[in-house]
C-alpha cells in the first residue's frame, strides 16, 4: 500500500468496487421483500423480522464436485446453485425473505462468465420471489457458490415428525437430474434425443418447489427435499423421527416421467436407481395421514416402526436401502 | 446406488452423517442464543425473532487466497474466519444470534485437521455469544469456509451517516495482523522474537470487537470493520456518505502498537503502511461528533466536505490514500 496523489481508475480496489457496483444494480432489479430494510452495500444486510419463525439454511456448490464448466452455462449454474439453497425452505414449508450469495472465482474466469453466474442468480431470485440482498467475492481455486437463504414459516416442517401408519408422498419427479448428469458424462451433445435434451435440463434448470412445500405445510408430518438421492434423504427422516420408512417400487417406477425410462433404456442404465440415488432434482419427500394427502402428493410407501429405508418389491420381498450422493467419496 | 442386504457401517454415506453427528455434539457445547429454537440436524435452522431489526452478513476464508496452511494451525484457521465473520456485526453495532458455516474440504484433509477447524470455530463461537446452528459440508481443491452470521440491533451502525464535522474515530489496533502476516511470510519461525510472536498472534487470532461496536451503536454516525485496510474501509465510509475523510498521520502513527513498529524496523518495512494498507486486525473506524466520542475511541482524523480519503501529514500536506486487499488482485 502506497498512498498516490492520483486515484487510478483502474487500480484493482476499484475494479472490486465496480464489480459490486454491478451486481447490487443487476440484483436490485430483483425487487426486495418488506421484510428487507437496507440490502446490499453496507457491513450486513438489516431486516424487520415481520414472521413468526425463521427458516435459515446454507448450501455449496462446487466446481468439480457438483458440476463441471462444459456441463453447463454460467446462467445455468447461477440457477442451479440458487434453487439448491431455496429448496431446504421449500422443505421447511417456508416462504422466502432473502439471500446472501458468497462467491469464489478464479482469477482467470472472465466477466461475462461470472456475469453470467450473477444473472442465473438474479433470474432465480425472481422466479422464486426470494432477493439478494448481499454478500461475498473471493478468489479461489475453483468456482463455488454459497447461499444462505432466510424465510419465514408459521410452522416449520421438520425431519422428526413421521410416525408409524403415515403414507410416504412423493411431490416432484425424481430421477431426470441424475438421467441429465449421466447424459452430459456420456453422451456426445450431438447425439442428444429430444428425452436426453429434456433430462439435461432438468439437472441444469432444477426448480426450488416452494408452493408444494407450503401445500405440505398444513397436512404433512415430516418432510425433506430430495438433494442427495431420494434414499438417502428418506434416511434422514427415518433416522430423525425413529420409524422406518418403506418405499414401494411400482409406486417409486410410475413417478419416473417416460423420458427418463427411454434414456435409462437408451443408455442401458436403471431408472430405478436414478430415482433412488440420483439427487438434484429437489423433489419433496414427506411423511402424513392418508386423509390428509395433498392434491399432487403421490404416495410411494409408508412408514413403519422400526428403522431405516426399505424398499419392498413386487414380490413383497424387502431389502434395506442405503445410498445418496457424499461429497467425500472418492 | 444399489440396494443392498445389510447396511455396511463404512459406507462413504455414513461417514459423512458421522461427521455431522461429530460436528452436532461439538457445537451444542457452545450453548444456544434464546432466538434459536432448531439447531443443527434439519433442512434449516429456525428462529424466533425476538429483536427489532436483524443484520445479516457472510464472510468467507479461502486456502492459498486468505491463509496458507503452514501459516496456522485448523483451531486458528476456525477461530479467524469466524472472528472475521463476526467482525460485520461488531461493525453494525449488533450482538450476534447465530451462524451457519459452510466448511469446503479437500478429500485429503485428515480427520484432525477437520476437527481442529470445528474446534476452533467452537471455541470462537463460545467467546463471542454466537453458537453455530447449522451449515453444510462440501469436498472442494481448497479449505475453504463461508460463514453466515445473524445478530440484532436496535439501530444498526451504517456506513452511510459520517458529516463534516465529524471525528474519525479508531477502536482496537491497526497493522499488527499485517506485520504478523510478513513475519510469517518472510521470517523463518527459529528467528522469531517476542514482538514478532506477538504479530503473529495477531494475525493467527483476531477477535471480532463486539463490546466495541455496541458502544458505538448509541455515539457514531457511521463505522466499519477494517478488514482490506484502514485506507481502503475508510474509503467506503467516504463513498456511502459522500464525504472526505482525513486521516491524521501523527494521529494513525500514536495507534501503532510499539510491538509493530519494532518489527518493522527489524524487517526494514513501514509500520504505516502496515497500519494504513493491511487488514484483519478488525479493529473498527467510525465518525461521529468530538463531543459523542466514547473511551477507548482514538481520534484519527476529520470527516469534511469532498471525496475520497486523504492522509495529512506532519508538515500539513494531503495525499490522496488508495488501497486496501483486492481479493482479484495478482
Amino acid at each position: 500500500m502506497a498512498a498516490k496523489r492520483q486515484r487510478s481508475p483502474r487500480s484493482p480496489l476499484t475494479q472490486e468496487f465496480a464489480r459490486i457496483a454491478w451486481l447490487l444494480q443487476l440484483f436490485e432489479k430483483g425487487g426486495q421483500s418488506k421484510s428487507v430494510v437496507l440490502g446490499i452495500g453496507d457491513d450486513a444486510a438489516v431486516l424487520k423480522p415481520l414472521a413468526k419463525r425463521w427458516v435459515w439454511t446454507i448450501d455449496a456448490c462446487v466446481q468439480d464436485v457438483h458440476f463441471k464448466l462444459p456441463w453447463l452455462t454460467g446462467e445455468d449454474l447461477g440457477w442451479r446453485s440458487y434453487n439448491a439453497a431455496v429448496s431446504d425452505l421449500a422443505a421447511m414449508g417456508a416462504s422466502p425473505i432473502g439471500a446472501l450469495s458468497s462467491l469464489a472465482l478464479p482469477a482467470t474466469v472472465d466477466s461475462k462468465l461470472w456475469q453470467d453466474i450473477a444473472r442465473g442468480q438474479a433470474r432465480a431470485a425472481k422466479a422464486l420471489g426470494c432477493p439478494i440482498i448481499g454478500g461475498n467475492i473471493t478468489r479461489a481455486a475453483q468456482i463455488s457458490i454459497h447461499t444462505t437463504v432466510v424465510g419465514d414459516a408459521k410452522h416449520p416442517l421438520l425431519r422428526t415428525g413421521a410416525c408409524p401408519t403415515d403414507e410416504i408422498w412423493l411431490l416432484g419427479n425424481v430421477g431426470a437430474a441424475a438421467a441429465g448428469l449421466a447424459v452430459l458424462m456420456h453422451v456426445p451433445e450431438r447425439k442428444w434425443d429430444a428425452d436426453m435434451r429434456g433430462c439435461v435440463r432438468a439437472w441444469r434448470r432444477p426448480r426450488a418447489l416452494l408452493k408444494e412445500g407450503k401445500l405440505l405445510s398444513g397436512c404433512a408430518t415430516a418432510a425433506i427435499d430430495i438433494s442427495d438421492g431420494l434414499a438417502g434423504d428418506a434416511r434422514h427422516i427415518a433416522d430423525a423421527s425413529d420409524v422406518a420408512l418403506v418405499l414401494d417400487v411400482r409406486a417409486i417406477e410410475r413417478a419416473i416421467l417416460p423420458r427418463v425410462r427411454r434414456v435409462a433404456a437408451a443408455m442401458r442404465r436403471s431408472a430405478l436407481d436414478w430415482a433412488l440415488g440420483g439427487g438434484e432434482d429437489y423433489a419433496l419427500i414427506a411423511t402424513g395421514s392418508s386423509r390428509k394427502r395433498p392434491r399432487g402428493a403421490r404416495c410411494i410407501g409408508s412408514v413403519e416402526r422400526g428403522q431405516g429405508v426399505w424398499l419392498e418389491r413386487v414380490n413383497g420381498e424387502r431389502v434395506a436401502v442405503q445410498a445418496g450422493f457424499d461429497h467425500f467419496a472418492g
